[in-house]
């Protein structure tokens, strides 16, 4: 640890030219403190509110985070040293130390990063792709007057450790922790928030285009993944940023990692053209535009051109690898690369050559990563810890805790395999960030008739309507917030034209700690003011098999169902053949008095629960499963009005769905004009951030306990409602 | 007429392989018949019942359509004759024609359409662009067996007049007349509706892999223009269609022809890097690939060439012309062109190649067209009946009866015109698929701060995310349509990230003639449901104007307000300088009692008509103007509870909206119970087909006699309700 503390003197200021002077939080009134972990130790709890509800002030929400950790223990002791890094506390910390010591610092984090996330084995080897990117970026740029902006999660860990979030790292994704995306409000080095995806171009575009009005001269790195290159909008952005020629830096993180491993097992080696350029060896083309470009780079920098000026000259003029150029520069990028991503010297290298001109327009440089680049005994440690390579990130939070947990989604699986029986032009589509593991016997068993386009869920949806067209009986499998993505698509390329396609809606409801990102909170608003669309949600998972087979069965207009990330209700299940429900047809489970329960979707599980606990305060209430928010069972709604004093509707989603249907209804038929009371229950108006999934319900509201809670106000006996929320 | 007789025998089938054996409307059946306008002549009167709304048998519906027309008087018989064309009833009878008469039925076509369509220049232009593309794929294809989909509505004028429509095109986007756009629901030679564009490669590579799935043979051709090779989808699409490899034939109809006239006259010639491809000459790349392709094809072909044959060679060698191939190439396509769009004999032997060739994957034909190629005395015609070239299509409509009409938009614009003078940090991006005459203005005068991306609406939304993050002040000027194809950016790139984004929704509600094709019937639904997002609705100009203030003002979240397509409501209007509003604030127009009336946005008005209709019957009705959505006025809503017997909530939007803001409000703090009865007035669960405005608002029973009717038959006077409605 000395000799990196004699790396770090008093009152060192950054040689680079820029905005440096601009930082607030100056380097030299900080590293006099004794390294930081200690510093650490000393943090109180971290603050409770919702960060993301409070004010748009960066600077106080981050103090707010920083000063405030967990009960830390042993966390940092029970590792091998990390002297450097405990010596860098914000990227500035960075500037002076040699590229030796860079490398060191490096292989700190990686091990820093192979302790902190042993458990998640995807997202670690993401986040160990992009180490020496990532030390090469902070090196270089001057965050935060410079703006640094990400486009996954994943890409961001060591980011965050080097951005003064080290200490928080192990409570990343949990309630209270660190977000497992950037996020602005969570610190001012995380200039954008990562999260669907695919923004980043977009949004540095945006940056740069305000910095060239502003008169400023920071600059803008925008750092995506080839995931992400799947995306429309990537497309969109980089397209217009060739156009408007504004300065920025796009970096490829190339990681030749796919979130389709099955597929890229197979000869055709990427699902889309982009990426499979990425991997083409072109060594014949021509890339005379591209050399002259680098001429005129290379006279810039003078005669007098030292050694990495010269690597970067060999980079530029595509003497070093294989090229993919051809691409990026009709998209109007000047294309590097590819860069070793693991070379520091080089990215060094080329992102000083890049960050020192100052008219080049937009810049894509290509960087090549590896998984699997890491120390030898780390690698070890993770692949005896997680045999599942392959297991898609996501997902590992609700899985890892009760791998054994059989999931809606296995259901909706088996399901599928047996409606496929059935109908021999069943197909399936799949879109979105991510696979769930359980769609991969989906992917095996069906073969030629499973589609998984990746990051394009416009694309998959019209697809599915052309495969309806085709005469072939699609199903399109999204989850719901990505569904978002296509919402245009499902209005005028299916709903307007009445085409039967059936939308799967996965992950709908809250998502635990997979946070306010994933969160499924808005489909049954969007998808229920469509005029054509049957919008459906089962209870459990005999109903999903059933609404399996009933959306199998409507061939003349579109249909959806959502159902919930985890586990299903009974352990025991035996899976029985779906029976098609009658559409429109809801159901009443418990007759009781006074008091209905209308339950919808999930939620009908959380009204028996309240109906089991009032029933032993002495009261009976009824509960009901709609089962259907469009078209709504009209009689059942009927005789629940004009058998009941209250009436209360339980939905997993936001404002404008299946209340809203109800409450329309009996409105009009005047059930509301004194017959009934009307409760909705709803989510509540903000984003609700990680935690585990009873927590995030209780949160919401939306617990047996807050229902029964509801009731018994309503019937006036407050004080037992509040003994039963304690 | 007699020569085209000679040239139609009985019994002829077609020489071309393919499954032209399955077309259920065969030739001989047909040919047979006097030339087709004769028998539309003998036509009843059209179905009056949404076609859209009725069963998916297409052959039914279509037949009822073309059953029926309106009184066609001397429309056929003061025009120049056209003896060809009326031989052509269906596309079969264009099989036998040799292309010397194809180019005489071209001539004719661009007349007849230069005759009906001589009120929309735009529009006009576009159609005539593709006539003899038109011609040269029916010729080639097998309608409806191979599958012809289209990307915009204007290129399928000719189509239409091919496939049977010829006597209702004046009738074209008007009550009960055709679509603008194709229509499954229309002709079964419509295999997918166009519409928002960039879908047709979507769904064209779903009905070709259900093609290959299902062993069919039948081809498909779809045809997209160069404006809508902005929009991402069209990218994932494509690189799908590389990726999954499937047969099918992109025809890119490269009308060298932008949305954005003023930014084309630049010296950037186009917005994307994807149409300044088209246009770039590449001559000395190299296609070696591409080449070796097209000498396995000469092979196929055999020793014997005939001319068209080696015409092919020649555009597969990338002989002729320049070349913008590159891509194509890289998204997966097999380039050939550029081919001349308006020479037959090119564009026929092409298509026949490649239509001939089993299994080449996706080819793109780009094809060059120009708008201005007509017939001499057709395009004078043209000069001189619309001086106004340039103007924008889809809203020629509700300008072209009444030029002078002061619009809401015009308001928008000297709006933010004041407001930029106030805030220096005002930029304008601008998306969708079209731009509104009045915004030329904001171009011309923000020149570098107005951002116009076209047809990216994903891209649009997180660049001004960006922008804000930036340090600026976006104002995102979208139509509500196009907003839903970047619903999730809205919701993850602003709303989540609290940025304040400030998002003009225009064309709000029903579009008049432009049908349901551009109706936003959506967004307050899908906007309000945003847990950060403020929503309002301005009930006239001046509150416009204010809101254009208050959103300027705003600047810690984002920000959205929605007005209507058309006229203002006072014609003596003086602009006034804006006057940011109190957030979350409503007002009462008229004191009453009873009966309250709150209005959202635009149908404030219609409440005004109704209070005004009331009034003479002695009725007194409150009517308050909600100005938001959210956060809603709960005191105003309080009081109108608290004095009224009912209150009608009115909004020209779809269920879930505003209407479920007031409902959860008012239900949740008791009002519901007895105090108040509360009646929604929302747009019908529909799509409300074409028609004037205050037709589509009488159907959807928004008018103020409608409003005013409701309230007669909740005070028991049914027999007055009947009255007025009379």
């Amino acid at each position: 640890m000395g000799s990196a503390v004699a790396q770090c003197p008093h009152g060192i200021t950054s040689h680079s030219t820029g905005n440096l002077g601009q930082n607030k939080l100056g380097y030299s009134s900080r590293c006099s403190k004794f390294p930081c972990q200690l510093d650490f130790a000393r943090f109180g709890l971290l603050h409770q509110g919702s960060s993301a509800a409070s004010s748009s002030d960066h600077s106080t929400e981050f103090g707010r985070r920083i000063n405030a950790v967990p009960d830390m223990d042993d966390m940092f002791w029970d590792k091998v040293p990390t002297p450097l890094l405990d010596m860098v506390e914000n990227p500035i910390h960075l500037k002076n130390l040699s590229v030796q010591e860079l490398k060191g610092l490096a292989s700190e984090i990686r091990s820093e990063l192979s302790c902190i996330m042993s458990e998640k084995p995807n997202s670690l080897k993401a986040s160990l792709a992009v180490v020496e990117l990532t030390i090469a970026i902070h090196h270089v740029f001057h965050a935060p007057v410079d703006k640094i902006l990400w486009d996954v999660g994943e890409q961001t860990y060591a980011h965050k450790i080097l951005t003064g979030r080290r200490a928080l790292m192990r409570m990343m994704r949990q309630k209270n922790g660190l977000s497992g995306f950037t996020s602005r409000f969570e610190s001012e080095y995380d200039s954008f928030g990562t999260g669907h995806g695919c923004n980043s171009v977009s949004a540095g575009l945006g940056m740069a285009i305000a910095r060239d009005i502003k008169g400023k001269r920071d600059r803008v790195v925008t750092v995506i993944s080839n995931a992400t290159t799947l995306a429309g909008q990537v497309y969109e952005a980089m397209s217009n940023a060739g156009y408007l020629d504004s300065n920025m830096i796009v970096i490829l993180n190339d990681s030749r990692r796919s979130l389709h491993p099955k597929i890229e097992q197979e000869p055709k080696t990427s699902i889309t053209a982009l990426s499979s350029t990425l991997i083409k060896i072109q060594s014949s083309k021509s890339f005379r535009k591209f050399r002259e470009a680098a001429k005129g780079i290379t006279k810039r920098i003078g005669r007098g051109m030292h050694e990495l000026a010269a690597k970067f000259d060999e980079y530029a003029r595509g003497m070093i690898g294989p090229q993919g150029s051809t691409l990026f520069e009709e998209l109007g990028l000047y294309y590097i690369g590819p860069v070793d991503g693991h070379n520091l010297e080089d990215l060094i290298c080329v992102l000083q050559q890049v960050s020192s001109l100052d008219s080049m327009g937009p810049v894509l440089i290509h960087v090549i990563t590896e998984d699997n680049h890491q120390d030898a005994e780390c690698n070890e440690k993770i692949e005896s810890d997680n045999p599942q390579e392959g297991m898609i990130t996501s997902y590992d939070d609700s899985v890892s805790s009760s791998v054994q947990t059989r999931t809606y989604s296995d259901c909706l699986v088996d399901s599928l395999l047996m409606e496929a029986e059935k109908h021999k032009d069943i197909v399936l589509v799949h879109a979105g960030m991510e696979m769930e593991p359980s769609f991969q016997v989906l992917q095996e068993t069906f073969a030629d008739r499973f589609f998984d386009v990746g990051m394009a869920e416009q694309h998959a949806v019209t697809f599915s309507a052309g495969l309806s067209r085709g005469g072939l009986r699609p199903f399109c499998i999204i989850p719901s917030t990505f569904l978002q993505r296509a919402y245009d698509q499902v209005v005028h390329d299916v709903d307007r034209q009445k085409i039967p396609v059936r939308f799967v809606i996965t992950s709908a409801g809250l998502v635990g700690n997979s946070g306010p990102v994933y969160c499924g909170a808005f489909d049954v608003t969007f998808m229920s003011c469509l005029p054509n669309m049957i919008v459906m949600a089962p209870s459990d998972e005999d109903e999903l098999v059933d609404m399996v087979a009933t959306a199998a069965q409507i061939d003349d207009r579109p249909v959806c169902f959502r159902y919930p990330r985890g586990a299903i209700v009974r352990t025991d299940h035996f899976m029985h053949p779906g029976i098609p429900l009658e559409i429109g047809k809801g159901r009443v489970l418990v007759e009781g008095k006074e008091v209905a329960l209308l339950g919808y979707g999930a939620m009908v599980q959380n009204c028996l629960k309240a109906q089991a606990l009032l029933s032993r305060l002495g009261i009976e209430v009824t509960v009901a499963d709609a089962r259907f928010c469009k078209p709504l069972d009209t009689e059942l709604l009927t005789l629940l009005c004009e058998n009941h004093k209250f009436l209360i509707t339980v939905e997993e989603g936001s404002i404008g769905g299946f209340a809203s249907h109800v409450a329309q209804f009996i409105a009009l038929n005047g059930h509301l004009d004194g017959t009934v009371k009307w409760r909705p229950i709803v989510l509540p108006d903000s984003y609700i951030e990680n935690g585990l999934p009873e927590e995030q319900l209780a949160r919401a509201g939306l617990s047996g306990h807050h229902i029964a809670a509801t009731v018994l106000r309503l019937l006036g006996r407050v004080r037992e409602a509040l003994l039963l929320m304690c």
